[in-house]
C-alpha cells in the first residue's frame, strides 16, 4: 500500500477525521462570497453547526454551480499554482484551480490507486492520457511521480510511436482511457502485431470513462495485461477519487479526502448498500474550489463490506452509466454500456457502435462496425441484445472504420433519427 | 533572482564548484560500460586526473553518441522516474532519462530563467509548449511550479481556446515556441482581435527554436508583450540551459550545472569572447545520461563581461543558426535566420517563407507568403536580402497560407530544386 496507515484506518477514526475536515470545509465555504449566502440561509454560522448526519440537509452542488468558471475565493487567488478542466461538451470547459497543497494531495491520492493496481517504483509506464488542461495526463503523471515509477509521458502522440516504444522499452504498464486502449488494440490487429509475443505489458490502468466487463475482457486478452478501473472527475480534483485493488470487486473511494454518498437521483434520499443510485461527493481537503455534495451524474452502488485487501475504505461498484447518457427505448431505461457489453462479446464486431433512436424513442437500431458479418451472426447479436436489455432492438452493420474515433474519450453513442448525422449513417447500414 | 547565491557566485568559487562536479562526472562515466573504454584509453582512472584545462583534451560527444537510445548506466535503471526526448527528424526520437534529482534540478534551473524574465508567483501563465515526450511542455511546467506561478497547461490545444482563455483569465505570460507565437499572431489578425485592447499579456518566454530580432519585434508589437529568448536542448536536459535577463543582452548560461565552451567547428579549438563558434556543453550534475562536451550544433559567441543585472554567469549571444541549417548559396554561408530577419521586417509579408535552392547551390529563390504584394515591394525585399546576405537572391510570393504550419516547431525552411516538394511549390510562385 502507498499509505497503509490511512488506507486501513478503522471506521470510527475515519469518521472523526471526516467530521473534522467537513467542519473545516464549511468554515472555508462560509468566508467564500459564492457559498456564504446559501449556507447562512440554512442557519449555519460555523463548521461546528454540522455533523456527518446533518450533512444530508445541506444543498447539493451541480455542474452548473461549478461552471461559473473563473471564480475562486479571493483569499486564494495568489495561492493557485495550476488550472485544469474538462474539455466540456458545450464548447466551454469547466476550469478547476489547484493550490500547491491540492497538487500534492492529488498526486498522493492517485499514487494510492496506482499502487493498489500493482504499480511500483520498478514499473515502466506509458502514460497515454492526454497531457494539458485535461486532468488525465498530469493527474496520472503526478501519481506515478509519487510512486517513483518510470514514466514515458507519451500523451496522445502518434500510435506507431507508442507501440514501438512499448515494444522497444519493454514498457510493462499502460495508462490511458479505455477508448484509447481500444484504438491501440485495433492498431495492433491492423498491423498484425501480437503484444503477448513482442511486448511485456502486465497492467493497464483505465479511467476517465466507464467501460463494460466485456470491454475489459477484450482489452486484457488483446493486450495481454490485467486491467484496472480508476475513477475520478475534474470537478472533484480529477483521477484519484477511487480505484480497484487486486480483488477487482469494486473501487475503493479515498474516503479520507472525499465524502461519499449514493442517492436516489429523484428523491435525493440515501441508497442502501447494493442499491444503484447517483454518486455524490464532497471534497474534504481541496483548498481551491472545493465542492459540497457534488452530484456527479454517475450511477453506482456502495459496499461497506470489508475487502480482503485490508483497505477499509468503502467501495463503489463500477459505474453503471451516466444519468445523462441514459436513453429510453420504448419506455425502458437503457445505458450505452449495456449495449457495449453485447457488442464487445461478439467476435464478429470491432466493438465500435452507435445507437440510432427513432424520433419518439419507440425503436432503436444498434449500428455495429463489422469487417463483414453474415445475417445469422446479426441475428445472434439481436438475440443477445434482447436478452440483455429486455426489449427487441434491431441490429445492423456498417463497414469497419465508419465511426469517427476520438483521441481522448468516446464520442456520443446515441443519435436520433431525422438528424443529418443519423441520415448519413442510415445510408450506410447493411440492414 | 530565484537563487541569488548561485546566480551571483564569484568566478573563482564557480570554477571550484565546476571542477568538483566535473571530477564527479568523470568518476561516474568511468563506471559506465559505454564511456569507460573511451576514457580509459586516454589514461583516465579517476576524476582527479582532470581539471578545467585538461577538459579540452577529452573527446566530444555528438548526437550520434546520444542516440543509442535506451542505454543508461545499469546502476541507475531503478532510479529513472521519467523519459523525455526530441521528436527526432529521422523518424526515431532521442530518449533521455531523468532521475528524481534530475527532475528537481531541471525545474529549479528553468525557474531561474523564468524569474530572470520577470515571472513571479503572481504571474498567470499560458503554457502552450507541447506537453508529453517533448521537453518543452513539462520542462516549463516544472519551472513554473518552482516559481509558484499559476499555470494554465494548454499544450498545443485548439487556438480558439487558447485565445479565449488568455482574454477571459487575463493571462499575463505566454510560454511557447516562437513558431507557435507567430501562429497565435496570425490567428489574431485573421479574427480581427487586438490583444493590446482585450488581453493583459506582459511577458513571452520563447524557446526551443532560434528566432531573429525582427521576429521578436513583430511578436512584441503584435501581442503587446516583452519577449525573452530561452535556450536548451533535449540532449542537455531540455529548457533551462540559458536565458535572457531583463537586459536582453545575451543569455546567461546556468554555469554551475552546464560547463560552456564555444569552439571553432572545424578545428575544435576554443573561440575567444565575441567570436561565433559552436556551443559545446557538459552536464555537470545530470545523473541519468550525462553528456561530456556535447556538440550542440548551435552557433553563438560567448561574453564574460559582467552583466548589469549582477548575475555572474557568462552569457552566450542569441543563437545565430545551426551548423546543419547552414546553406551555401553561390559559395556564401547563409542561415535561414538571416532571411527571416528580412522577411519579418516587411509589412507586406506574413513572415512564412521557404528557400528553394538550385541543385548545385548556385541560385536561390526565397518564396514568401503574401496576401498580395506588388512587384515593387518584391524588389524591396530583394534589395534588402542582397544587403543582408551580400549576394543577389530572387524573391517570389506565394498566397498566404500556402506553407504548412507545424504545431510545435518550424519545419524545414530550405528545399532543393528538382525534388517533388520543390516542383509543387515552384508551380505556385508568382515570379
Amino acid at each position: 500500500m502507498f499509505d497503509e496507515m490511512m488506507e486501513t484506518l478503522n471506521r470510527e477514526r475515519l469518521r472523526n477525521l471526516q467530521l473534522s475536515r467537513l467542519r473545516n470545509l464549511i468554515d472555508r465555504l462560509l468566508v467564500s462570497p459564492n457559498d456564504r449566502p446559501r449556507l447562512r440561509s440554512l442557519g449555519l454560522t460555523s463548521g461546528e453547526d454540522v455533523d456527518l448526519n446533518t450533512l444530508k440537509r445541506l444543498p447539493f452542488t451541480t455542474k452548473d454551480d461549478v461552471v461559473d468558471r473563473y471564480q475562486v475565493a479571493e483569499t486564494l487567488v495568489d495561492e493557485i499554482v495550476e488550472w485544469h478542466g474538462s474539455s466540456g461538451t458545450g464548447g466551454r470547459e469547466t476550469l478547476i484551480p489547484y493550490t500547491r497543497r491540492d497538487i500534492k494531495t492529488w498526486g498522493a491520492l492517485c499514487a494510492r490507486l496506482l499502487v493498489s493496481a500493482g504499480i511500483s517504483e520498478k514499473s515502466i509506464v506509458a502514460n497515454a492520457y492526454g497531457y494539458g488542461l485535461f486532468t488525465g495526463g498530469l493527474g496520472y503523471h503526478y501519481g506515478l511521480g509519487c510512486v517513483g515509477a518510470s514514466v514515458v509521458p507519451l500523451g496522445l502522440g502518434p500510435m506507431a510511436r507508442l507501440v514501438r516504444l512499448m515494444r522497444d522499452m519493454q514498457i510493462d504498464t499502460l495508462a490511458c482511457t479505455p477508448t484509447y486502449a481500444s484504438r491501440i488494440l485495433e492498431y495492433l490487429k491492423v498491423t498484425g502485431m501480437d503484444p503477448r509475443e513482442s511486448m511485456n505489458l502486465c497492467v493497464g490502468v483505465f479511467g476517465a470513462e466507464t467501460f463494460s466487463e466485456e470491454m475489459r475482457g477484450a482489452l486484457e486478452t488483446g493486450l495481454g495485461l490485467c486491467a484496472f478501473d480508476l475513477y475520478g472527475l475534474s470537478e472533484v480534483t480529477g483521477p484519484g477519487v477511487a480505484g480497484e485493488c487486486r480483488e477487482r470487486a469494486g473501487l475503493h473511494v479515498n474516503e479520507d479526502h472525499f465524502l461519499l454518498e449514493v442517492i436516489d437521483p429523484t428523491t435525493g434520499k440515501e441508497c442502501a448498500d447494493g442499491v444503484t443510485g447517483e454518486v455524490v461527493l464532497t471534497t474534504l481537503s481541496k483548498e481551491a474550489k472545493p465542492v459540497l455534495r457534488y452530484r456527479t451524474g454517475d450511477l453506482a452502488s456502495v459496499s461497506h463490506h470489508l475487502c480482503p485487501c485490508r483497505r477499509t475504505f468503502a467501495r463503489i461498484s463500477r459505474i453503471q452509466g451516466r444519468l445523462d447518457d441514459m436513453v429510453i427505448i420504448n419506455g425502458v431505461n437503457i445505458f450505452p454500456r449495456d449495449i457495449e457489453e453485447v457488442v464487445f462479446a461478439s467476435p464478429h464486431l470491432s466493438g465500435e457502435f452507435i445507437v440510432v433512436l427513432s424520433e419518439h424513442g419507440s425503436r432503436a437500431v444498434v449500428a455495429c462496425e463489422s469487417a463483414g458479418m453474415d445475417r445469422e451472426a446479426r441475428y445472434e447479436v439481436e438475440a443477445a441484445l434482447a436478452a440483455r436489455l429486455g426489449i427487441a432492438v434491431r441490429a445492423a452493420t456498417i463497414p469497419q472504420g465508419s465511426l469517427e474515433r476520438g483521441d481522448m474519450k468516446r464520442g456520443r453513442r446515441v443519435i436520433t433519427a431525422g438528424t443529418p448525422e443519423a441520415s448519413s449513417l442510415l445510408n450506410q447500414l447493411e440492414l
